[in-house]
């Protein structure tokens, strides 16, 4: 790995691949001149997708894959070998910097922490999200890896959301807020509380801003938000579905009738920015935090483009300070007897 | 209460109170022609708020009003004789058939639950809230009655919400859902799957769809979406400032530039649809469900027109089987030992 970074990319998984995950490959290595990829699958298919022959780009093959139905257990008895698999295991061997797979969620995350193990430190690792808000983006995590946390898993999720915003959207000091129903302190599970005492009672050099609610996640009151992973599910998708709704109530409003219609083609300059500010490509990428390296889970369903977002989420990651900086946080906290032994 | 219904409102909650709750009122007895309101608080600025003085809407002097600070426990020690209160003593006494106040939330679940006490079989109240879907309008509960919910719990939130959504929306035979992450039985925690069998399993007449996502809430994929109540307060915030960014996205991109601009006059018929479709005065109101009667929850920033909608809500309820409905299933799960005693 002397010279530029290198990518392992799981080329089967995701409702349309090979196609896009090879698309976006190919749109990756073009945006960054010094990335490779080592493409994971069917050799045959794989090679027929590449746009031109390029060294930069090095398929490993598989005939193996996970399918979308798989269980995370199933994954783990009959995956070994698999392309989602052989990309993980190149993190894990040092042939590659980090892995992006757009395949079965469950599947991925269940291998990721077999193959990657975890972090020193880290009881459990969590689930990001990217938020589009007023203000640009902001990290919610946990959104799924676990059902529930409690007061110490939560601090630990501080810890690496902070430094994961600051690895990827570029903010030298994110705030962070653990998202609760009432901003009053009296409000609350047990462990969100206790969360936050020890956050801001903590000698942790972090920005802690105290509780926020759900609407405050789009506002982009904080840019780090902590909850449990069933609660940012939750969230996260009901959410996407309150966009989705209001994409559609959108142009139904702007095709209703003659006037609407010429309106919209009027106004398209403006709609196209409001489509690609809102476009899910643009904000494409969750990464498991708190594994031994860096697995990058795309959106099933995106385009070349959003596979490629996730790519370069995974590049920036690898490139990032992240893993010290978090290793120096919970060590901090395991003095105090906080973080996983 | 002989002919027509009684309404006791709370002219002295809310943020714009009260000339939002006496033009709300008003709007409603117009609305209404058989029914009455019962307003309560100062008497002198109620009076010179009134457009015109009508038989109909009777003035109930009090000098105490319930603050938008005080916490509950404040309230349920210094509450008794404010308009909040004697609102909801009107119903308890049978000298109202329901009650509405857009002032502080906690104070007035905690008011409502001392005044009116729990309907037998319920262990605890669950407040609702409506949400618009691509389909209408769903009802999800608890949105923040209760932090937690065992699976009975969940049980009797879903034979209320069933009868609440018939009473409100006019739907004969609503659809149940319960909220959680992934639709495979096997996940989400113990207490949802728990309930989950149950609901499956009874011999109540329920209409049970099964596990939903928090994508499907704005689908409308269920007409009754049955969480806990922390899990709904986040998803619901997280809903609103959803769609409050993309308003403001929306109205951005339509002045961005000159051409925008015009485009959006013209598309103003179509624009002025949607903001009536999702004007959040058209789906004021949620009602603390499973009390000796009904108690109505104005958002607190509504307009007249909402507060009035929230009245209505509450005559639709009075008006309806909703309390007969509950209590036949309140008793069929009591035999099995799932309501509570």
């Amino acid at each position: 790995m002397a010279d530029g970074l290198i990518l392992a990319i799981d080329a089967m998984g995701g409702d349309d691949a090979p196609d896009v995950t090879v698309a976006g490959a190919e749109l990756f290595v073009a945006a960054r001149p010094n990335a490779r990829v080592r493409l994971h699958g069917d050799e045959t298919k794989l090679a027929s997708l590449l746009s031109k022959a390029t060294e930069r780009i090095e398929i490993v093959h598989t005939d193996l894959a996970i399918t979308s139905d798989m269980k995370p257990s199933q994954a783990l008895r009959r995956g070994k070998g698999s392309s989602m698999w052989n990309a993980i295991e190149d993190v894990k061997a040092g042939r590659a910097h980090a892995s992006v797979s757009a395949g079965n969620t469950g599947a991925l995350m269940a291998i990721s922490m077999l193959v990657l193990r975890k972090m020193d430190g880290v009881h459990r690792p969590a689930m990001t999200a990217a938020w589009p808000t007023l203000r640009g983006r902001s990290v919610v995590l946990d959104v799924g890896a676990n059902l529930e946390a409690d007061a110490a898993q939560l601090v630990t999720f501080a810890i690496m959301g902070e430094a994961y915003a600051r690895a990827i959207l570029g903010i030298e000091k994110p705030t962070i807020g653990i998202l609760n129903i009432g901003s009053e302190e009296m409000k609350g599970h047990d462990e969100i509380r206790e969360a936050h005492e020890l956050l801001r009672n903590s000698d942790l050099d972090l920005d802690y801003h105290g509780f926020i609610e759900g609407d405050d996640i789009s506002t982009g009151t904080v840019d780090v938000i902590v909850t449990d992973g069933f609660t940012g599910n939750v969230a996260l998708k009901a959410g996407e579905g309150v966009a989705r709704m209001l994409g559609t109530r959108v142009r139904e409003a702007l095709t209703s009738n003659i006037l609407s219609k010429v309106g919209a083609v009027l106004a398209i300059g403006g709609l196209k920015q409001l489509r690609e500010q809102m476009n899910p490509s643009n904000v494409n990428g969750g990464v498991l935090l708190g594994l031994g390296g860096v697995s990058v889970k795309s959106h099933g369903g995106t385009d070349a483009k959003g596979f490629a977002r996730a790519c370069e989420l995974a590049a920036d990651l690898a490139n990032s300070h992240f893993r010290e900086e978090v290793a120096h946080n919970l060590n901090k906290i395991r003095q105090k007897g906080i973080a996983a032994e």
